[in-house]
């Protein structure tokens, strides 16, 4: 259900960062007819400009503490490897009701970051991550409806009250969005597998190709599959950096596994053996084919 | 430019195999308005109704000589591990100016057969390859428009004669395709690495995931990047196994290249080295932008 609840939706919401994310929950807060007051934080003197000119939020400003003031719920959206530095200065800032959630690709880095610069306020954060995203970041790249109908994945920690859980979920189901929760060890373990690493594959292949002699022939005989395969390589490349150091605990072990997988059909595909390329390619046609068809329901 | 073309428009034509690429060949000439006569070939007795059902050509047969009978150009659309078979057959059938090509995904493994195949007709032999194709496979799966403004690699021999190489492009032509011409070997290396490698890798990770403990939950979280990235992993496990061994020797360099690639990367995460991860991702997103860039204006 996407629209205002009659609780949530007098609201005071202050986002932290307007990129992708931030900005795609301000125009789904305005879409679903948010009254409460929208401020928002931007690190770039000329990011008020251009949030001003695309009318994201009531009053946007480059100071945390003039961004955050007087909000009920902080949304925190910069990339991972800033997490820690915001999180530092905004416990300083926050009303003693005030709920904190983010929007993270990794969930154990950013609960450490939060436990270090909330303090005795942990307990107003929610660690949250929305399983939505484009290839493209920047002001300009948010879209209204980008959770509408996705997967949020909430992952409170020991010390989180119910009354932020609330209002963080309240908020959420105002865009529109399906909640899950889960443990944020086991979060950070599935969107390795899902997320991280295919992000790191796509990366790894484009750049291997660049950097082969005959590249530009390569890149001018590729087709939709290779479209496909590699649209997420156009991701911001400092962003996910950070999510992968930031989660390489768990990205480790399944990139080992990958590797490990590769060398075999590797060798099976110097030996000539069919019946092991075949037997693999079809568990993962089986798997996919699955995946596809529940996506689809899920849609439906 | 699709549509009839005077001097090609009305030669007899058999295509041996009615799966997707050849069943989008039928589909593609009848959409051009093609009037010679379209005879098809299928392996299984029930393709036969299903062909004429659909109507892909005015007659369907599984004896390959009553298929090609009185062609002027027999266009085989098999699996690259039917290739040698079908050539091994396909000799005694042809008449004397009958021009033969194919769609296979590999050509030196395709040469050797056409080449073991056809003795002495081998000149009239021309190796193509469409850069086209979707994940999708069967008599049904062909789309008319499949090849419009698509790139054709045609690989002649040193044998092609010049009438069959004129004759298959402008078969290719009626379609719509942009032909480009380039030696076989080096099509494989091409090929290996924008499409052969991409299939290996969609596979490979589709099927380390699927045999996780966490299988269930790792594919109910995964979302768009992921599905883009592993939809090539639904593609055909006989016929890739086929591709990929039949081009072992031009994949296996470049697979073995991207494992080491993967290897520093697995490193560079372990030891938190944001510099070289933000060098690689930044490298692979540029050259992902600029192909994207150029896929569009080829399409404007």
């Amino acid at each position: 259900m996407t629209g205002t609840d009659d609780a949530f939706a007098d609201t005071p919401v202050a986002i932290v960062g307007l990129g992708l994310i931030g900005g795609s929950i301000a125009r789904g807060l305005r879409q679903a007819g948010h009254r409460g007051r929208l401020t928002g934080c931007v690190v770039d003197a000329a990011d008020v400009a251009t949030a001003e000119r695309l009318g994201l939020v009531d009053h946007v400003s480059t100071e945390l503490g003039e961004a955050v003031a007087g909000a009920a719920l902080v949304i925190v959206a910069v990339p991972v490897g800033a997490m820690a530095s915001v999180f530092a200065e905004l416990g300083a800032h926050l009303g003693a009701d005030t709920a904190v959630t983010d929007v993270g690709s990794t969930k154990m880095s950013v609960i450490a970051d939060a436990r270090a610069g909330l303090g005795k306020a942990i307990g107003r954060f929610v660690p949250g991550h929305p399983i939505a995203g484009t290839e493209h970041s920047g002001l300009e790249a948010g879209v209204a409806g980008l959770f509408n109908q996705r997967r949020v994945i909430l992952a409170p920690t020991p010390e989180t009250d119910a009354d932020a859980l609330a209002r963080v979920e309240a908020f959420w189901q105002s865009l529109g969005a399906q909640i899950s929760e889960m443990d944020a060890a086991h979060h950070d373990e599935v969107l390795a597998a899902t997320s991280h690493l295919p992000h790191v594959l796509a990366f790894a292949l484009v750049d291997t190709l660049a950097r082969m002699a005959e590249r530009t022939e390569i890149f001018a005989y590729a087709a939709g599959g290779f479209a496909d395969f590699t649209r997420i390589a156009s991701s911001d490349p400092a962003l996910w950096s950070d999510i992968v150091t930031a989660n390489r605990q768990a990205i480790g072990p399944v990139l080992d596994r990958y590797i490990g997988d590769l060398e075999q059909l590797r060798a099976a595909i110097a030996a000539h053996d069919g019946d092991t390329l075949v037997a693999a390619f079809g568990r993962a046609k089986q798997a996919r084919d699955r995946f596809a068809q529940r996506s689809t329901n899920d849609k439906a």
